[in-house]
């Protein structure tokens, strides 16, 4: 990258915020995608959004592109840079702008790191729903940029389900204003949520206006072991059939819970095929009501233990067995592949099984764990990137995963993104025609080509 | 309209189903819009989702424009064709294709009307919110075209919120499948979004995947009534602040209550300024401790009258003094410009006071209602087309009124779409920035321009 370009980035910023030696555009180089790594030709760190889009527009004048990064946690190399050029990373603009009490909204720049916006709500007894599990690391502009789910998406939706404002500033640096603060909005095309999950390809966003809900009275954390895998699909199946939704529904097969014992401790047994943590919350009353009859439930299906947590210390304890399962696997080999593979949920046992045999197929450890709510699964492959042979085994049976999900009326990704590692797949699920208007519409943001280049599609 | 083009359409959905004599196309030359007319050159009604692609097909190969209608209770124009174009009748492709108890998801045909999918899936416990006005006549392609929203869009969201896939018919006669029963799936830009509140430009439904959730098992129904106009605004705020969300959270002022009351006879006092229609759902405990802390609140607020249905019965006749506002204030006056001005909650109480000073000022009678729980106003002139003077003066009085809305940090349309009587004032909203990136959205969906030609922008 030329000197006089990053004289021209520094006077915009600061000097001290621009990296450009070898170091600093190394540690930019991979984020949490196994096997990835492209190293940027400078990195570079504005304060604020005038100073971003002024780096936009300088960029743009110059042809170079523009790769937004947040925490870095993205999971299909959506965040790494190239050598031509830059990645802007928005971890200075990291205010809460505004809790607004009445029209129960907050306003936060992009690097505001996700857990922070619970804290900070919580405290006022609101409740911003989405917990992704990187949620202590990752920023809500990535979140955004990635319609980042997690562990509440059952009861509680995504977090576009929650975004209803947007300030962004697109390729040639100017800034679009999408929704706000009125809860109803059909004034022109739908922008605000095209630009979710436009993974930094459409623009980078300068401000998010995120809706609140009131927080939940009251929660019940509850852990069911099942010998077989196919009980506990059951039990799911009867728990949505009884008209109830849990906040929390997740599952974890018989390699992650062994994963998981011998990580944490947490007193799992070993000799289940199935743990499912379940959570529902809302008043006492019904959360009291759903507990006893998911319990019943679970136990009809055949469930071997039925914890109930009777206090926050143990609602705590049952659920770190779900929130460290990616910790406890990534400990396991030295390369963990994490996908996500989604199935509408009525098709999780047929799916689960289908992984498993793939994974006996091709000779690898693959654990299963996820969202059984919402049919959003993590099949993670525990493998080596320097064995060569039995990375090309994983790609195999994870090719033939996706299938088995596009077939089942799936999709290839439910929360983690395309980026670059799911690029091969979209054509197959979005077809010619859908890849030739996704094409018309990033030509509509960004002409050029310069946001993002080579992600998506 | 060429006989010989004629004769094409009819090849494909036989000759009963293309209109073309002259009354039957002064039927479709007008919707709901007031002052709105416009004839198209036929009318086509294809019975399902093969006949609606081959008619696009032949209508993009013959350059002929193409305009969707459902029952055209549209009140934006969007429903209106053009001379040298067809109407796309949807109401024979009206078949319930699917309700699916394990992923809770309904499928239909976009003529499906909205009442029937409430009727088909509240017998099944289940529950499909969005309730527009016009329910009862309205249909589901009509609703996801607008992103309708309804009375219980407070606590469940509008339409676009509900729909989860989409299989849509393009200008040239492709199908384009986006999302399905996957609760999560980010694979690529969100077209299923982009499509919905599309209002008929970007492409024409074939079927639409709904998502249900538990029906609620208890419900309370109440009704306030206010002295002043402050003071419901203020129990509005009240009952958000005390971390209560309503399903319903309805307002009616001075004007509509007496237009009501003439109408309706369901008992309303003629001597206050507001009252607020509330509903409460739920689990029983928690509808029994909400209806509680709502009345606790009204009263403190100064409500003359707080009243509470004590049987269905009697939450039925509370609700309809709400539910036939429209009706009432449309039969004083030949003609009803009802609009659809948005603000954040919070600006609730300004806003209907401007409004009420809007009136005075250009001597019209404006009643307002709307949904106060999330800022949707009503703002419903009641006049005479005939009268040239006082249309005049109603359409500056309009154009204030979405200044002081857009001031407020609100939008000009929450639910009734743009169409062509809003598309003077998309440019202030949106910016040419936003307006250029439409226009680039239309034309990868329909570079020639086809689709419902001359809305929107």
């Amino acid at each position: 990258m030329e000197q006089s370009f990053i004289r021209d980035l520094a006077s915009i910023v600061g000097s001290e915020y621009v990296l450009s030696d070898r170091e600093s555009l190394a540690c930019y180089g991979y984020d949490a995608t196994p096997e990835l790594e492209s190293a940027p030709g400078a990195v570079v760190l504005p304060a604020h959004a005038d100073e971003l889009a002024r780096i936009m527009a300088r960029c743009h004048s110059a042809g170079v592109p523009v790769t937004a990064r947040g925490s870095g946690t993205n999971l299909s190399g959506g965040s790494l840079g190239t050598p031509t050029g830059i990645v802007l990373q928005t971890s200075r603009m990291n205010r809460v702008i505004e809790i607004d009490k009445e029209n129960l909204t907050i306003s936060v720049e992009p690097g505001v790191i996700t857990s922070a916006v619970h804290r900070a709500v919580e405290a006022l007894d609101l409740f911003y729903p989405p917990d992704p599990g990187s949620m202590n690391i990752s920023t809500i502009g990535g979140n955004v940029a990635e319609n980042s789910g997690g562990l509440r998406g059952l009861k509680y939706g995504v977090t576009a389900d929650y975004v209803m404002g947007l300030r962004t500033v697109l390729a040639d640096g100017n800034l679009l204003a999408t929704g706000g603060k009125a809860v109803k909005d059909v004034a022109g095309y739908n922008l605000r949520q095209l630009l979710v999950s436009s993974e930094g390809t459409l623009g980078i966003f300068a401000e998010v206006i995120l809706k609140l809900i009131p927080k939940p009275a009251a929660k019940k954390t509850m852990l069911a072991h099942f010998p077989a895998l196919e009980q506990a699909a059951l039990a799911v199946s009867h728990i949505i059939a009884a008209r109830i939704i849990p906040s929390t529904l997740e599952f974890m097969d018989r390699v992650t819970i062994k994963c998981v014992e011998e990580y944490a401790h947490v007193g799992l047994p070993l000799d289940v095929d199935a743990v499912l943590l379940i959570e529902v919350d809302g008043h006492a009353a019904q959360v009291g009501d759903d507990a006893a009859a998911i319990g019943e439930i679970c136990r009809k299906e055949g469930c071997s233990l039925f914890q109930e947590a009777t206090d926050p210390a143990m609602a705590l304890q049952l659920a770190t067995a779900r929130r460290v399962a990616l910790s406890a696997l990534a400990r396991v080999r030295p390369t963990t592949i994490l996908e996500d593979a989604t199935v509408p949920r009525s098709c999780i046992a047929p799916m689960v099984t289908f992984i498993q045999k793939t994974a006996r197929k091709y000779d690898l450890t693959i654990g299963t764990f996820g969202h059984a709510g919402d049919g959003n699964l993590h099949p993670t492959c525990l493998t080596d990137e320097r064995d060569r042979d039995e990375i090309a085994r994983a790609h195999q049976a994870f090719a033939e995963i996706f299938a088995a999900a596009l077939d089942m009326g799936g999709t290839i990704t439910g929360e983690h993104g395309v980026g670059l590692a799911k690029k091969a797949y979209l054509p197959q699920l979005v077809g010619t025609t859908g890849l030739a208007v996704m094409g018309g519409i990033k030509k509509a943001f960004d002409p050029s080509g310069l946001l993002n280049p080579g992600k998506v599609f």
